[in-house]
C-alpha cells in the first residue's frame, strides 16, 4: 500500500501541472488585465506580446490570423480606428495541464458618426497556452458580438 | 531504478488519457460527421445529442446558449429558417486530457430573397469533452462568419 501511494506521488509530480487551478486562474487574471492594459494604452505589439509565436485569432467577418505579427497588425487596426475603454470579464476557465479553456465577456468603445462613442459588447472563448517558463499566453482567440439593441 | 520505472507506470496509468492523439483525432472525426449528418437531415435533437449536457454555445449576434435543450433550440431555429448543406472542415484539433481544442471552417447554405439558396462560410473553435465512457461530446462552440464577398 505504501508503495502505490509511493508511485502515485512519483508519476503524479511528473504529470501533474506544476500549479493549482488557483495559481493558474491568478495568473491568466493577471494575462487579461495586461491585454486590457496595452489595448487601452493603445499598444498594439503590448497586446501582441501576450499571444503565442503560433498563435491564430479569429476575428468575426473577417479572415483567420496568425502569430504575434498577426495579432499585433490586427489589433493596430482596432486601435486605430478609435477602438478603446476594452472591458474583459471572465465567466468559465478550465485549465488542463499546459491549455486552458476560457469563455469570457468583453466591452469596449468605438467612435460613432456623432462624434461620439458607442458601446460593442460580445463574447469570447480564448484557449490558453502555458510555457515551459510558466508563462501562459493567448494561443487561440475567437470572438463574436451580442444581439444588436 | 526499476522501483521508480514502476512508480511511473502506475502513475501514467492513472493519469495519461486513455487513447492515443490518433484515436481520439478520429472519434472526434466521426463526431464532426455525425453533426454534419443529423443537420443535414434537420435532426436538431439529434445534432443536441452531440453536447454536453452543460454544454455552453456562443452563436454570432446572439446571447450565449446553454445545456442540450438550448442547443436544440437553437439549431431548430436555423433549420427551421432554411438552413442545410452542412460542410465542416477540421483545421487544428490539440488534445489534452479529456479535453480537446479544435479550429475549423464550416460552410452552408441558406434562403435568398429570390427563391434560391446563398452559401455562408465562417470560422469555428470547438472544445470537446471527453465522458468517463469514452465519448467526445461538444462542450463549449463559438464560431464567427467569414469576410463578405
Amino acid at each position: 500500500m505504501k508503495q502505490i501511494a509511493f508511485a502515485l506521488l512519483v508519476g503524479g509530480s511528473v504529470l501533474a501541472p506544476m500549479t493549482g487551478w488557483a495559481d493558474d486562474s491568478a495568473a491568466i487574471a493577471e494575462r487579461n488585465a495586461a491585454f486590457e492594459a496595452a489595448f487601452n494604452a493603445k499598444d498594439a505589439a503590448g497586446v501582441a506580446a501576450l499571444y503565442t509565436e503560433d498563435a491564430v485569432l479569429l476575428p468575426p467577418d473577417m479572415a483567420m490570423v496568425n502569430g504575434r505579427d498577426g495579432a499585433e497588425a490586427l489589433w493596430a487596426g482596432f486601435i486605430e480606428a478609435g477602438a478603446g475603454d476594452l472591458d474583459l470579464t471572465s465567466v468559465a476557465l478550465e485549465v488542463a495541464g499546459d491549455l486552458a479553456n476560457e469563455i469570457g465577456t468583453f466591452s469596449l468603445t468605438v467612435p460613432d458618426d456623432s462624434g461620439g462613442t458607442h458601446a460593442v459588447n460580445g463574447k469570447y472563448v480564448v484557449v490558453w497556452k502555458r510555457d515551459d517558463a510558466g508563462v501562459w499566453s493567448l494561443h487561440w482567440d475567437i470572438w463574436n458580438g451580442d444581439p444588436s439593441e
